[in-house]
């Protein structure tokens, strides 16, 4: 397999996403301008993506959806168990511990963690910790990616003690755009700024040129 | 004001959160080359942002905080009330229509709505509504904004039910990538799928290099 960048990696991913949904509709074989489609990438990015991790190009007959899945699935890694702890169990932080897609996913959300003594709760179904237990459970458990969902004046303290104890990919829903100077991958969601983003969005369509033709 | 472009515009909703950060610490000036390390880009492409909504360049005294709030918060339409509908008030929905960073950020969640009758609540603190009174509340209040947080199956019909009643940008948690072909706005945060991507690029990590050294 030859090295993938993180562009490709990303997409491989999307083209797991779209042929597991093909497959569920019973679909059995699929073509590169399908998947193209689907994800708003052309047909020839597609057939060189696969080539990339050694699926034969096959541009009559289309591609086998199983063989698909399973080549995708070896390259990206999905076989593997991946095990998350998520950090602060207020309302985003415990809704996303019941949330029902990672589990379809074969995420495995193992514990949660908070500052707040009336939150800790060991012996739920996912069981929540006192935050000052976490840098252990992290080393001992090997998990190496981690939800933070603290209010914004704790995220970055937070980050420094999961990173230490060997976090090396973070999902920040904290308002606060996070970094991590220790080489460590941060995907920052930050939902009241995704809103605003849509509204401000809309206003350039607004001077531009009417987005949307209302009734 | 010059005609701004969507990744402008995005820059600029990013340097007034980190302005009203740096306020709120009580900071008065600020320099672009701070503004530009604080979301990555040179202090050339501020000040260029800057003048293209009428900020005179100024790189030896730096800018006053307040006055770059004001004239940013005027181009971005910041003055004006975001009210947002959420639907689908399942685990996700429900903690999103208590989010306290939403009403920080001036963004009212008016309503939620769900299809399951034990749901609708219309008398609570924000009120829940049966999906069928949906397009007669956004036609009627002139909701342009909604979130999306049903289970995937149901998206799609949710979504162009909301198009066609006038809504023109999306935040949609729906676990499928929607799409919308009306010309309005879908920005999709798939949770799964960001965890996901975020073992994938780890895995590519440990591949080329060691990303970070774990004690």
């Amino acid at each position: 397999m030859k090295e993938l960048n993180k562009s490709t990696i990303l997409r491989l991913a999307r083209y797991l996403r779209v042929l597991q949904k093909l497959k569920s509709l019973g679909f059995v074989k699929v073509f590169s301008n399908n998947l193209g489609d689907a994800i708003g990438v052309t047909p020839a990015v597609v057939r060189k993506d696969f080539s990339m991790i050694s699926i034969p190009g096959n541009k009559r007959g289309g591609y086998n959806i199983d063989t698909l899945i399973a080549h995708l699935g070896a390259a990206l890694g999905k076989d593997q168990v991946h095990e998350v702890i998520i950090v602060g169990c207020g309302r985003i932080g415990s809704a996303l511990m019941e949330y029902r897609e990672f589990a379809k996913e074969g995420i495995h959300v193992v514990a949660g963690f908070d500052s707040d003594p009336a939150r800790v709760a060991a012996s739920a179904n996912v069981p929540i910790y006192d935050i000052r237990e976490m840098p252990d459970f992290i080393r001992s458990r090997g998990i190496t990616v981690g939800i933070v969902a603290v209010p914004d004046a704790a995220a970055a303290q937070v980050l420094s003690r999961m990173t230490e104890a060997g976090i090396q990919g973070v999902l920040n829903f904290a308002p606060v755009e996070l970094k991590c100077s220790e080489g460590c991958l941060i995907h920052n969601v930050n939902l009241g700024l995704e809103i605003e983003n849509l509204f401000y969005l809309l206003k350039l369509g607004d001077r531009q040129s009417p987005v949307h033709e209302l009734t």
